[in-house]
């Protein structure tokens, strides 16, 4: 492996990259900045499982015909406050891109506003979507369902997926208030990089084939599933999400949606994903409100530590953080993405070593 | 204590006895049936931290002052799909059922409806006002913030609320999928029951004043702080919660919140709340919506079992058996919540012996 390898990598070089990948599969240029964008965002944050590695995935489906190049998203059908936006089984990235614009849109106008997206795919990291609502000073939901993973509180076998939430709060001058998480106990990307990594895995992780916890990581996905976050609360929260994201909008439930990583990759996985944004400044000046976060975010920073620790972190004060080291010095991507990426290049002809 | 006192108490029988109590001391009728059918209602499906337990804590106010009795709630400002309401720091109840009613009339013209609350008190369970929602045919969602007495990831004494989160899908002739959670690793409600009745507690509850777990429940709460549901991800959901709540709506935040069980009572609490509706029929027919939330229920019902279980709930299912139960036959109410109704009923002077 090349010193460049190893090194931190530019966020540009590393868009550009990304873009390159899509466009020799046909992918628009248009729709590769949008999604290369998501991605390596995603990276800056340091959330790795969520970011670049999910790329050949994508290009296999890409390749496949699963994921269309020339079916871009439409609203199939609206109101004052809503949209259903129908993804044409695009890259999830650019439909959920579009259904976000659009519940931004409709919050403009109303107040508050919801897409609910069909026909979509995987779309990587939830939190990117409800950052991009708060970066124009909206309160920004994102929440997706997908394939099966996670199992519920007495079964044996996964009952819903991983279904993501996140939101975020926009906070002027200091950075927005961000959460995005997985209703498992984990993200299934996490047992994942374990597999890749060799790492073991703690007990409250994953049930095995008898639906009680195991630390065996070879046994997932097709004979574990991820416990729940919380238990039933995890479990309940991923039905909220399922409704939001797929019993109003049409899409795929359950073991109906796709498995994007592992199914033929010429079959569409119509997932589903819903977007909520409330307009600040409909409601309050943004001054105020900004001053209000702010002013919140001092008295956490202020509280007084446990016994160990040194600062109380803000949810996404980390990622924040993260994003401008990144920005400045580039991306110190963990050794199984460059692994990933590699291997795409080769089979793309692209050179990898450029990245550096 | 006699022999009704520990038999089942009927539903009516209960909610009349609540609606009395609440006006001996000034709540008009209207009001007083609004809050009872509240507290009954959460105490019909098993919740009963959260039921009449409540009631002679927001009778101390209701005398003191903190909680009016002729400032009914009003909308301060509205848009398409929003509106703000103005709790006039009437009981918590009267506000949140007259806000989620506000959301539901949004809903039903936008597509989706969101009220904040300010000026409010404890609102009891949560679930009440998705429930309603769910009634009539919308999801609705419902959260609030409260005094702090949950704990951060680092943090030594409690930073947030135990800020719930409910929500409620429609299931027409299914029972609603309806969740209510704290976002602490318990209810606060939880730690008091268990001292009234000195039930020993898991290490797993509560941080001590080092902000390190502890199970001594006389700490609680002046020494002591709940533990964050999941750790960050409960942290962060609270947060999201506080924003919706109070950060929007210009509610007290944090410790600005009153303490409503002991804080002097002739003050204003000045809760916030949120209540979000979406009106299926306005994205989709309920007929299809409803086959669909059947079919998820079905596919759950059925799903293999863990070693050792021998039936998968649906959010919701148990508190839903409950009720069927408690209209039938009455509510078998825990000896806490009696001995509170008893020390109530003793000192307004109404018969606690003829609700059996």
């Amino acid at each position: 492996m090349t010193e460049q390898l190893v090194g931190r990598i530019g966020v540009e070089s590393l868009t550009r990259f990304c873009i390159e990948a899509m466009m020799r599969v046909g992918v628009s240029a248009h729709d590769a900045k949008i999604t290369a964008d998501a991605l390596v965002t995603t990276e800056t944050w340091g959330v790795h499982t969520h970011g670049t590695k999910l790329l050949p995935g994508y290009i296999r489906r890409l390749k496949g015909g699963g994921l269309c190049v020339d079916n871009p998203p439409t609203v199939s059908s609206e109101g004052p406050a809503w949209a259903l936006v129908d993804g044409g089984s695009s890259l999830g990235q650019v439909t959920s891109v579009f259904a976000m614009r659009k519940a931004i849109e409709k919050a403009k106008s109303a107040g508050i506003g919801y897409a609910g997206v069909f026909n979509s795919c995987h779309y990587g990291a939830a939190g990117y979507y409800s950052w991009l609502a708060a970066n124009e000073g909206l309160i920004g939901l994102s929440m997706a369902n997908d394939w099966p993973t996670v199992a519920a509180p007495g079964s044996r076998k996964a009952v819903t997926g991983s279904n993501p939430l996140a939101f975020a709060i926009p906070g002027g001058e200091a950075d927005p208030i961000m959460l995005d998480i997985s209703t498992g106990a984990v993200a299934g990307g996490k047992v994942y990089a374990a597999q890749k990594l060799g790492k073991p895995i703690p007990d409250n992780w994953i049930v095995g084939p008898d639906g009680l916890p195991t630390t065996d990581l070879s046994l997932f996905p097709d004979q574990a599933s991820l416990q729940p976050m919380a238990g039933h609360k995890g479990y309940g929260l991923a039905l909220l999400i399922e409704s939001l994201s797929a019993l109003l909008t049409g899409a795929a439930m359950t073991y109906n949606v796709g498995f994007w990583m592992k199914d033929d990759p010429s079959t569409h996985t119509n997932h589903g994903a819903a977007f909520i944004a409330l307009d600040v400044e409909a409601m309050t000046s943004l001054p105020n409100f900004y001053g209000r976060v702010e002013s919140l975010i001092q008295e956490i920073h202020d509280a007084p530590k446990a016994k160990g620790s040194e600062r109380i972190f803000l949810p996404g004060e980390m990622e924040c953080d993260k994003r401008r080291i990144a920005l400045q010095d580039g991306i110190d991507l963990p050794e199984d993405v460059r692994m990933v990426l590699k291997e795409m290049a080769d089979l793309l002809g692209l050179k990898y070593e450029e990245l550096g």
